[in-house]
């Protein structure tokens, strides 16, 4: 294991200060001109050296020949040119001194034939010239702390704090977009392609070590180094939390996952063991593999698995203590401090079990303020998950209808819709105890935003809010073991 | 079993043609003020009677001391009052010659004690008028095609093909803005609350009658007639699929709804033995309900469960391939034929296999076009799965690279996505086999929007994807039944 972040092989790789692109183009279908304009788009500071043969710029940069012209030598060569070429690209970099590499280039191991021989090769060279190379077939690393980005999409979200090392790049780059929506970030990600020289195990490290990082995630369809994975995420799961998404379990996932990287996917049950030997979660699906990040990475970690709902709605309440249940959750007894507490405030339509269910009031502090801080103080309640539902265009509606002009009413229901949404986070910052939100909100709904952007986890429906918080619950028990 | 619409007890309900209002109200936090908003924003045609005490005007309208005053009889009476003078109200409105009403209020039988007599006493007086009655603690009704809506939340959505029936009335309205994300909306929806006079089943055989009602969806806490629920989704199925979610079944859900409506629920083995023997597809979660009523709706029914993925990113495609394997569905071998006719279009570092991964193209017509045709074309596939990413951003960005102007650049970034679009959309309406999409896009992304306003149901992620291709599959085995 390596004692900080620095010692890690892909340090340089994660902190280039200056980077070469062979295979740059100004040709808006080539995947270099992708790879070159999204590292640009990322806001890279350090100088970057575009590789073209003719064209003087590429991209409205200064271009090279070759490596013999580059002023300085580069931190790190990304490499995205036809198979056959990238050989002796890597070499002539070897020579010139450049000793960090991503090859995108694909054709390797993963086609069989030709293309493993290419792989071995390839390896020869990274041990000649003690060259850390991520790679081949994969997109390599984004890091928006330090602006860089060697993958084929830029990433507009802000930098965040998940780690991820991935067996598939789409998973580093089509991400971007999906965790800005919850206002989440990277960390650092890397893509590993075929592992040829450094693998999923080095990048955990890498990631256990990072300081930006509070939770990783691994996508998975097989693990070459099993025993070194295991000591690596025993080492850091007391401290950080990792989940996994493993696709390699079923026979399906397993023939895709080997024409995809050449991977050796292993039967379910056995990587199943593993991952809970080294105290990692495991997701059922990428969808899954974020929201437990989510949870992981931005809420306290419970002291059990009591939780209590709050509603006003019986059919979203039902429906949370069903899958609540089904998680492994236990809907808590509410003691009779806490039901005194709550008379108040809900009506006599309303539930005062759990679910706490209001079924409709007219005073929003109560749902949004009182009743959370009630039940927060609850001592047979570890978790809270509360049911969201904005009132906003109704009121907008109401507002209009008593003569009230749209742009008024408008503003007018923001604030309202604001307000509530500050008193139920005033919560999450006094107390240790964690909140999370569901909703049928469409996530462009102006409440999923304010919500978001206070950083608390909201999930569409009741089943991934549940599961997610079982997420939570089972870092805990990792923590204790 | 009813022979036309016309015939069910909720045909005047679910098409009244003027509707009074006992309960409406001016005041911005009362729950009458949000169903007259409600109503009249959904655009009814008829007439309205607000009925207050002291106001003239109740949210602009006419308002009416008492059933005395109105100038007709209308035909629905939505009552929204304190519990203790709902009945006297009732009564009222029967002794006028209204038959119909929804009765909002909620204390009846699931507060228990006097709540049960109140509602024996409701009982007696629907059964001394013969007078159908929705509820009580029930949201009524919300047809779109007749802007009728009785419930809490103004429908601002077109109206749709899926038809609701629900045991909670947050799943009627809160669904709203939900379906009309995915371009969907409510054919008919009920809230059916304590079910004292008309109960799931009249609604069942409603919507099974229902001429813009393309699949049924059911909100199911427990069901009191079974023998009469089974029979009519037995005489429903073979026209009309039905999707259930049903929540009593684990202990903490049979708890919850039992206070929510004083349902009894029973075991899942049992509930879900009748809902098999009915021929009703099972939902795990809200989101899965309206994800299969989606792709029921929208899609062919497929002759098999033999699945072909298209993809150009490895990851997505061993996650799908994943995702269909664990949902029952299998992975087409291809046909040497299709092989033969994909190798132009597929690059080296791509795989023929299944999933048909690009790993990247210059020709987005191979993507979009020409390959889902030759896969759609395959004699051993009855369905095709397609992963959508659109590189608008990224193409934007190259373009601006090139000195384009912003204006410009996103001119025919947004032309490149929906001329890709419509591409695959062209084949989906020539062939009898469906095509799901499934992406990491945000649901607010133009890309997404424009998959969604062309009917192509769209998923976040694989496993979504593949669960509603299932139940897809699963109705193809119930019609053959």
């Amino acid at each position: 294991m390596i004692k900080s972040i620095e010692e890690s092989p892909l340090y340089r790789i994660a902190n280039a200060r200056s980077m070469a692109f062979f295979g740059a183009s100004n040709s808006i279908s080539s995947m270099g001109a992708h790879l070159l304009s999204a590292a640009l788009a990322s806001g890279f500071k350090g100088a970057v050296y575009p590789v073209h043969r003719k064209d003087a710029n590429v991209l409205s940069l200064t271009a090279y020949r070759g490596v013999a012209d580059f002023p300085e030598v580069p931190d790190l060569a990304v490499i995205v040119l036809p198979t056959h070429v990238v050989n002796e690209t890597l070499e002539a970099c070897g020579k010139k001194g450049i000793r960090q590499a991503v090859v995108v280039s694909g054709g390797f191991k993963e086609v069989g034939g030709i293309g493993g021989e290419l792989e071995a090769e390839l390896k020869k060279i990274a041990g000649t010239y003690d060259m850390k190379i991520l790679g081949p077939n994969c997109l390599g690393v984004a890091n928006p702390h330090r602006n860089i980005n060697t993958t084929i999409i830029p990433n507009e979200g802000p930098p965040g704090f998940v780690g991820l090392a991935s067996q598939s790049g789409s998973f580093v780059t089509q991400i971007f977009e999906y965790l800005s929506g919850f206002g989440l970030g990277f960390s650092t990600a890397f893509s590993v392609g075929n592992e040829a020289v450094l693998d999923i195990v080095d990048c955990l490290e890498y990631l256990g070590a990072c300081p930006h990082t509070k939770v990783i995630a691994l996508y998975i369809e097989g693990i070459r180094r099993g025993r070194a994975f295991i000591e690596a995420a025993r080492a850091i799961v007391p401290h950080k939390p990792i989940v996994v998404f493993y696709v390699g379990g079923s026979k399906a996932g397993k023939a895709a996952g080997f024409s995809h990287t050449g991977a050796m996917a292993g039967p379910d049950e056995l990587y199943d063991g593993m991952f809970r030997q080294a105290g990692i979660i495991r997701a059922r699906s990428v969808v899954e593999l974020f929201d437990f990040c989510w949870v992981l990475g931005a809420l306290p970690i419970p002291e059990g698995n009591r939780i209590v709902i709050q509603t006003h709605s019986g059919g979203p309440g039902a429906a949370a203590a069903d899958a609540c249940g089904r998680a492994g959750l236990v809907l808590s007894t509410l003691s009779e401090k806490t039901l005194e507490k709550l008379a108040p405030f809900v009506p006599s339509t309303g539930s005062v079990g759990n679910p706490v269910d209001l079924t409709f009031t007219k005073d929003p502090t109560a749902f949004y303020f009182h009743i959370p801080g009630i039940l927060l103080a609850e001592e047979n309640a570890d978790i809270l998950m509360v049911y969201l539902l904005s009132p906003q265009r109704v009121v907008e509606r109401i507002l209009r209808g008593r003569g009230l002009p749209d742009e008024a009413a408008s503003v007018q229901g923001r604030k309202i819709t604001e307000s509530n949404v500050d008193q139920l986070v005033q919560h999450l910052k006094k107390q240790k105890k964690p909140v999370v939100v569901y909703s049928f909100h469409r996530s462009d709904a102006h409440v999923m935003r304010e919500v978001i952007a206070k950083g608390m986890p909201v999930f569409q429906g009741a089943e991934r809010a549940a599961r997610a918080v079982a997420a939570l619950v089972a870092y805990a028990g990792v923590r204790e073991r």
